[in-house]
């Protein structure tokens, strides 16, 4: 099945508890500031049924032959990898460099726990793959817990909440308790699965849960950020004022889960790889959706080089060949990642670890002086230029018309402008440079990653060789 | 005289000419986005006042023995600068890392004007001079123009008016035209100094003009930027909310200068040096005014892995001395160029170029570099934390205390993290980077005049020697 | 035919014209500091020979049959191009980081010939690569040219032989003369190719010269360079002891070249398409062959954090992740560009121009800071430690014994120290880093070629579509 | 007394055992390597005589007035401390870049151990300092132990002599055995003083020891490190050719050290402070003498640029406008770090430890940057010009002048060429690159004490502030 935008628009009005700005939403739809985002997650379902996509956006299920979102096709091969990285791409790129995430993120999970887990655990996660599969489901995922003080476990924290524990279990089922932080997508996606954040030991038996419920969930709390609020224009704001991503702080107040849906429950041995194995699949999306953002960094550049008239300036050219390599790299590491593709369990392919970490790690670390480069080809007009309703107005427009003008006209040039400011120098930007740094795991977690995945023995064999030992 | 920071708000009502947002403004007090900008500015009259800052803010007129602003005072020593770059430094740490710039870039203008001009010129700078200071006046600089065809010299655009010219001369004064962008304060200036934006060749004779009226001059109309709009508070937005530089496109239309605001008038052989004069000092106020963005960066990222709980992880103290190294480097350039001070015409001194220039470099080249290091320390809360009205909330705020402590409470880590979320990932702090790259001239700039300011002989000689020759 | 090591090393001995030192050489096999690049270039050889490599290093001949080395086989594929940067790889490998360069240099620039030049000359170049095909060849190729003024052509220097030119043509052929610089492997090499190093203008038409001679040809003249030289032992220099590469000054000497060996002559609109498209090939060449050295410097940084006990050490870590990112940054861009290989004239392959440069590029800019990594890793102790004189000293030798062991004994350590000095801070090691900077092609030339090869259309598309244009 | 060059040199010819390339060295006059160490020590008493240096190289003994060596004069002020780093600059740059150290690190331990020490051994130091200074005595320091395994104390090592100790005491001195490594100018220095490489714990007691000897004391060994041996004519190695610094492991075989050349023994309390406050001036020394060779650097990459006739190629200019930023901010730094001079025990000047430490950091993490880019602007030549021998033969002179000349003659090219292949390709440029990162400690241990010396409460309370706490 593959649900239309409006029918994805329409499950969203249901009961969930979502707060913003203060105040109790009763209807998501409804506030201006939420739909913007909703309506950007949507851009997915209407790229699903525009035919110029259909091969890219919709696979075949392997069980009954009908159709399905792309996003849903369990991963066998390099190409499949490929596909999955394309697709991601793709809708990013039609999302104005922000990626939509309701299906990506889900997948990765569910990939990940049909990898991790045996018996019941995964016949449970089976059959909700398959609800979501059949259903065409827009899916969060919650992980990163709320920690309270680094330093110690789970079950050392004086609030025992701190991390996401199960109160008490019967015949029907669990009930959890406890927060997640920075939940994407939660506000706008149809269920949500929780995953554990780290490795556990022994002590943190009541902290090793795994489960999926419906937004509308009794006890569900959502507490949406208010970063970025505001209203926007899109003279001044081309991106944002079309495309955002909502996070969320997501309460659990003794939240029942039936048993059917709980996939990991006091198994602490599964926390560590659960958590591992998801990430492997989900830098690996991080860095297919960032590739629409860096190319816009070096297509950007360009273009405002070349309406400012400096495009054959030796320092430009400079900046806009590192723009390129840099872009160009992570790309390259990305494929690369899918071709040197790995077999884990049951057949289902993932990318190598090593050459994803390393392609996130490019992106990551170089990402900040991008920014530097292209806001050295734009000009100081990223922070200065007029407004939308300065525009608008005709006397007014008349003198920008005249003095903003360069080697291209005023608007086009201001609207490149404000394109790059949306992109570099205003919340947009800053929510993709904290991104950059934290999402997908932090600049750290890829370093060990890295360090972790890399076969030394080849390399220390061949140094002891060569020192004629 | 020393004005009361009332009795500058109240100078600024008069006729002036300001458009925000698409409207005239009759004025700028009673605007709030505007008056907050005022309020910022009006810092710098307060602190002059406080009896705890009146040696660093407070100097004897020379010619009078009148207590004056310091700014005013002209530099000629060591000691002169390393005043002048502490004062600009309190007085933009009083101001949440954001310069007042209403005395600084003034200064820095008439201390360049009185280097560069000579006969009757320079006595009209010196009334103009002695006017600003005995009225403790606050002054607006507008260099940069609207430049069009960036390959063409001014004479030669097909718009003539692309660059500031005379339009005629008479036995009272000139006429001028044409539009300045990126001028800074000058919504809340009393007086608007127009220097030349770069060296002029004979063609561009009409082009080379310098002169200063009041804001309130007929034909003067002032374009205010739209960055940064819109209400803000407090809690989300610590800095942004009171600190604030208003940017506007200062348009010239046929505007008549009298003959004693005159500075200089069809003389191309005066454009280059003037520009260049300027910078020398206008660079030196840069460095001095980054130096409170760099140490709150310092801080910030202190203070935050404290509260986060990760202050003695091996990485964030690598990050936090990568920090530490930047902004002290900064500062020990900065200090560096008032030692090696020179001094030019009628015994007026200057930072040393070549060492203000790589202060302000070191500062450039490395400020988005800075910003992820802040982030990283961080943690991606910056991009997904509750907003003010949430914290308003009672009930909401109970749940975000009881999530979002760490190794300090709540309340103390978000507002730490919407103080680093302000400086590093809205537009307040985008503001700040793209200055980093273009304010007080680019990077390019800054690496052509250390490159000239160098003086090869003594190591090429010393090469030369080396190798035998 | 698969020529043996010792038929490779008599072939040698032939009248060619070889100074080192300041002396003629009658006997290249004689001397021994030459002897030792000729054997290291034999390890070619003796590979061919050995069944573990066999796959790799022969082929069959698509017209005979035959086994011919592997080298020689023309890439129609991807598969074809990994195979033969697998090829130069494993080469270099046993060639302890140091490229043979007997076949590698010779069959890109015949790949090359063959891409570029059609009719008579094309059926030339086809029979000379079936001759050193058939012959099993060690060929080195002649680009660089001595240059003189580099703001002038070739034909405005006051010297006309600043470049090869050709003097005189004939029925029988064409006379050249001037001079190559940095020709590696010509010493022992039985072919010498000459390739022009830029393109040319129509004045330029007699610089526009192509052609190959034996190394025995009357008026050819090699003097080698100096750089490197001495008498090594094996203890303190376990790399350069035993592998070298030698450059030369060639002279063309009025030499006299039959038409039949000439490719072009006096056609200057062959030289830049030809110049160009043997570094298609070279650089493709120069990544592969610098694998094992990127290799090295991360096995022997890890081994010596290893046997100092400092491996643990958080930096430490942090230094060895830093190598294992640069070497396989460049692994991955080098697989990357066989991966994305594309087809010329006659169904030739040739890497993808962009990844290849964006490979050699990435090694380049970051191999001195690797160096440093290295250092880092190692100590002092690689540049104060003992001598192989001392290590032969059984009386000194138990004192460093004694005091020399760490987490490993004395001996193993020292040796990792002196393979790392060899590799890093010695001449051996020099010459590795100005090849890195130089090689194939400088920083520059690589960043002109990325951003040619670059297709800015589809990124400034989508910046212009996000922008609203 | 400032003794003559000659009064140095035969002062060496005494008893001491000097081991060099496996064999015992009667007299170290009569070895030519170890003469070239000598002869470059020697230096600085000849300059020490010539009046043109007299100001810098000849101090006032403040006891008795008389002529002493200014690098003996104890340091009061800023002034102070700059001369010293202008004496020291000034030696080294006479030393064609290398430090000739025999009186810089001998005085940079008195200060320390005057500092340090109090009562009776304070009176020892003293009167060793008289001695040192009223004979004008060349001086080296040993530091580092051989260390054995780096994760264990002195004294948990399985050999006890892996740490300089005491083996006994008795009435009229001490016996003491170890290694210390690393020992700059021992072979050529009249004394050697022994300090503490690292705090000691009350276990270590006998590890904790300090004191001074002759070098020709009895049970006192010298292993010369074999690195950059050879012979070297002065067209190739323009510098190694004539300067040299000698490296030792210094082996103490129970050697008897009186009391009063005892300064501390026995005393674990001492070690930590006097290892670091050595440091203290060590690193200032440090910078000081690194001046000469990144002025080296600027200036031979502007010449070879020139020469090679590509001074106006804008990434030509880019790079040497890197390099000059590099060497001027080390330069800034270092006498901003005196001019922050602090006053230590018995009114003793040291330099500002947390600039002394970002300048030398500053030095050390960009070196292999700079020799980059120094490569980058003389070219492949580096490592495939001629060698001495080549230059001496009439014949191949004639041929090497033809083809070598660019923008400046043959000869003086590949002067400058050679110049920067000792500096940067060779084993005397490897000396200085391992050095940058580990002679006076390494880049860890500086930023180590740029973090513990930085006070963070001022910037941390300011961003508190910002943060409205």
């Amino acid at each position: 099945m593959l649900r239309t935008s409006d029918q994805y628009r329409t499950a969203l009005q249901d009961d969930r508890e979502v707060y913003y700005r203060g105040r109790r939403i009763p209807d998501v739809l409804a506030e201006p500031e939420l739909r913007v985002a909703i309506d950007h997650a949507a851009i997915d379902f209407d790229l699903a049924h525009d035919p110029a996509n259909r091969d890219l956006m919709v696979a075949k299920d392997a069980d009954t032959g009908e159709d399905i979102s792309a996003y849903y096709r369990t991963p066998r091969s390099a190409e499949d990898l490929l596909a999955r990285s394309k697709l991601i791409e793709t809708v990013t790129a039609a999302g104005g460099t922000m990626v939509t995430l309701i299906k990506e993120i889900g997948t990765d999970a569910l990939f990940a726990l049909q990898r991790t887990l045996e018996g019941e655990s995964l016949e449970r996660v089976r059959r909700f793959y398959r609800h979501c599969l059949e259903n065409d489901l827009a899916i969060c995922v919650a992980q990163t817990d709320a920690k309270g003080d680094r330093s110690k476990a789970p079950s050392q924290q004086d609030d025992p909440d701190m991390y996401m524990r199960v109160v008490s279990t019967n015949d029907e089922g669990i009930v959890v308790r406890g927060a997640k932080v920075h939940t994407s997508v939660s506000v706008n996606s149809d269920e949500i699965i929780v995953l554990p954040t780290r490795a556990m030991g022994a002590d943190d038996r009541d902290y090793a849960v795994s489960f999926a419920v419906p937004l509308a969930t009794k006890g569900l709390k959502l507490y949406v950020s208010g970063y970025a609020a505001g209203d926007r224009n899109d003279f001044e704001f081309p991106l944002s004022s079309r495309h955002k991503m909502l996070e969320t702080l997501t309460v659990f107040d003794d939240v029942f889960v039936p048993w059917d849906r709980v996939f990991v429950c006091q198994e602490p041995d599964k926390a560590g790889p659960l958590a591992l194995t998801f990430v492997e699949y989900h830098r690996f999306t991080a860095v297919s959706y960032k590739l629409p953002l860096v190319d816009a960094m070096v297509g950007a550049a360009g273009v405002i080089a070349e309406m400012n008239g400096v495009i054959r300036a030796g320092h430009i050219r400079d900046k806009l060949t590192h723009l390129i390599i840099y872009a160009e790299t992570v790309r390259a590491l990305t494929e690369m990642a899918a071709n040197r593709f790995r077999t884990g369990a049951h057949g289902i392919a993932y990318p190598d670890p090593m050459t994803t970490n390393m392609a996130k790690y490019t992106f990551a670390t170089n990402y900040h002086h991008a920014i530097e480069l292209v806001q050295d080809c734009a000009g100081g007009l990223l922070v200065t230029g007029p407004g939308g309703e300065d525009w608008e107005n005709p006397e007014i427009r008349a003198v920008l018309e005249k003095y903003f003008r360069a080697a291209a006209g005023a608007e086009e040039r201001l609207r490149v402008m404000n394109l790059i400011s949306d992109l570099t120098a205003r919340d947009f930007g800053g929510y993709h440079a904290v991104l950059a740094v934290h999402a997908e795991g932090s600049i750290e977690a890829e370093k060990m990653q890295i360090f972790r995945a890399y076969e030394p023995r080849r390399t220390m064999a061949y140094a002891r060789k060569l020192a004629g030992l």
